[in-house]
């Protein structure tokens, strides 16, 4: 585990899917962060993890940088039990998956199973392990991220729809099962392109033809994390949606 | 229009469905003017709301009774106009609505009508009315307060779940019309039993056998009001759900 | 009532929301018929009425025109007590309910509010008085029609999204209240445009452009209808949708 | 591929998931036979399928056994080649997922993927491949089975409700996707206990506490694939849902 910090019995936040500066998940780790927590970025790129970690240092916040790939059990328990040598894991976010597409004769299994197993299976793995380590405390949060795709089908969305589906009632099932013993699960359905590395490189076209806020904002999202996990527990959300203004939808 | 207020060009929050002091109403009420608005309290009785805004004051808080019953297109309209003299309308609350229920055959059209008057009809009204006021600024919140029955049918249910399922439809319906130009529309689906006036003086036991937290705390609804209203434009929540941590669903 | 038919103990099916000829009421109505049944065609106008009897008696079936207006209590007691000397009311129909769309801004709460009466009032009204006809034998069939409407809200929809996300709930309250006593309650979502009077009529040149079965054939509709009744007790169905093969959704 | 028939350019009902003779599978593989097609049956299990062929044979029907195991893309390849030397396929049913629950924390990742690859995976594999067969005559129904599970997680439900809620977006995008080219994809909600061969087997006290009708009868469900089938193209299905007339939902 990369990175430094003054741990010891730190609050931290663990978040997973962590790539681009200019992303979700490092602006969610940021969020965390500004809020005096540790934030544990897990993703693929040491390097990416590298620069987040770096950011949020020179915020004046701690973060440190735990590698690994969440379709890996064994990753997932082992960042954890470093985790848990630091400081208490307050809020755990699987933001992992990523949009794909392809028209449904054209995709094959392996991707089909790919897309599920970065966007479901590594969801209900992250979400297991992460109740098992904070249901001793009987408290905690663990957030997902979800998409339009969460709750519907559509031409050439059969593989990531089905895995988001599927990512969206571990998130319904874990918080039937563990709401009552104090651990707060929620899902968060993003609905719209996000103002993000992607879009921003590969199709600033979109960026400008969509006008001022009509992407979403990292940031903005991100707000929308905090507020989950700082809820009262007597008026929990499972689950909200978060688009542009201008969005149809 | 009852109470003083040092108004002018002062940011307004009208809140509509306002009762007893120890309401939803009120705590969203509360909520707004402690953020510095100026809080419009509507309702049926002059009493309840005077007792309210006298809460608010104590706080510090700025607040003005204008009573009224929202089934009443002209009463909507007079409070309305009245208001736009005192400042700027910032956020709409469409609070009204009360669970009812009957087993169908017990239940006579003239309650389904009244039921859906104050569930569904006024919250049209108002939601017409609060977006004609805020859209030559294209700017404002216009929150709708939905339930469990917004989203399903249950016995003895009919007349409630109709109103405000109807509810939802007008929410989802302005929602998609005018976020375009600018105007916030969002529905919170509150699932549980409220720790308010009726719960505490009809039905003590079940307080206290739901436990800590096992009613839905009136000022954690409040929040999520204010969370609502205080997103950035880029990343506006249409739904949110709210329920206690013990609470099955 | 009008029209003639050797009843006594013949077996009802009840069809409010009768008109033109070429609509779904109607079509409904001969489906049953067509089935041995008798039909009890209900509709505002007589005119309308005489045809569609005159119609399925041409086909060899018995029907009977009982005019009325479903969104008058009185009428729905009337015809059902009529119906109740001719034989056995073994199915109910709730077919009222006319599509109307309008900016929100220009919806006046006179419009809003009889889009309800027809679209939602009238639902309950009659859902609860053929419930209460058919209780005592433990068996009969209450079906609804729905609409893309009935579960989202739309720009310009506001009005009619309401009153069919309400019937929606009447239809689910009344299943979960009464199939346990036999009686089976379902809600058919048409999600598309009706080759219908109205369209063939006044928007030909969508009738063309939809191409062959791109508009709801009322006969494949009536189906629906048909099926949901015949269904074995131990299996029924609250709730299909019917669109054109090629309609988006 | 066991079992004999006169096929040539026979019309093809294609059932994976056929287990029990007193299962879901069975009674689809059935009813389709008994309206003139010739059964193709799939399941792991040569003895139970070769019941399967007896039976349906015994009624005079056609059926054919083809073993296999629908998570090997190999098999659904292979088993569909031979197919369309017998005839043309006209139905694809996706029937294969055992439902199996655990509480979270003691589902190991392992349970959880072998939940998915057959409740979910195959569905992909089956329904792509008998797309690809189907499209080229612009004409066919694929069937898909789920359960109330694909609508919502539930305590100890993760695996089964992440896999069938997949499977019901696999059913979406590929309705979506096809429809407009003539093939018919839809999904049928079962909800309740199937009077199968597991229930009468392992839970006979639940088939007697339930009473008559209380369980779902396996031919009245295969009425409703059959119903779905043959659905006139301007009026297509895409869910509905079954439960016994007792239960509450």
């Amino acid at each position: 585990m990369a990175g430094n910090s003054n741990a010891g019995d730190a609050k931290l936040a663990w978040v997973v899917g962590v790539g681009a500066l200019q992303g979700t998940g490092a602006a969610v780790a940021r969020r965390f962060a500004k809020e005096g927590m540790v934030a544990v970025v897990t993703g693929r790129s040491p390097e990416q993890l590298a620069h987040v970690v770096r950011a949020i240092e020179a915020d004046g916040g701690a973060a440190l940088a735990a590698p690994g790939d969440v379709t890996k059990e064994r990753d997932i328990i082992d960042i954890l039990s470093r985790i848990e040598t630091l400081g208490t894991l307050e809020v755990g976010v699987y933001n992992a998956g990523n949009a794909r597409w392809a028209p449904a004769l054209e995709l094959d299994s392996a991707s089909f199973e790919d897309t599920w197993r970065v966007g479901c299976l590594g969801g209900f793995m992250f979400g297991r392990e992460v109740v098992r380590a904070m249901l001793p405390r009987g408290r905690g949060t663990i957030l997902f991220t979800g998409a339009t795709a969460s709750l519907r089908g559509r031409p050439s969305f059969a593989a990531f729809s089905a895995a988001k589906a599927g990512l969206r009632m571990v998130s319904q099932s874990l918080a039937r099962e563990f709401q009552p013993a104090g651990i707060h699960v929620a899902h968060v359905v993003i609905d719209g392109s996000i103002r993000g590395e992607k879009i921003l490189t590969r199709l600033p076209e979109l960026a400008e033809k969509k006008g001022p806020d009509g992407l979403l904002d990292i940031d903005a999202i991100a707000d929308a994390y905090w507020y989950l996990h700082q809820q009262h527990r007597s008026a929990w959300t499972h689950e909200l949606d978060v688009r542009p203004f201008a969005e149809s939808f």
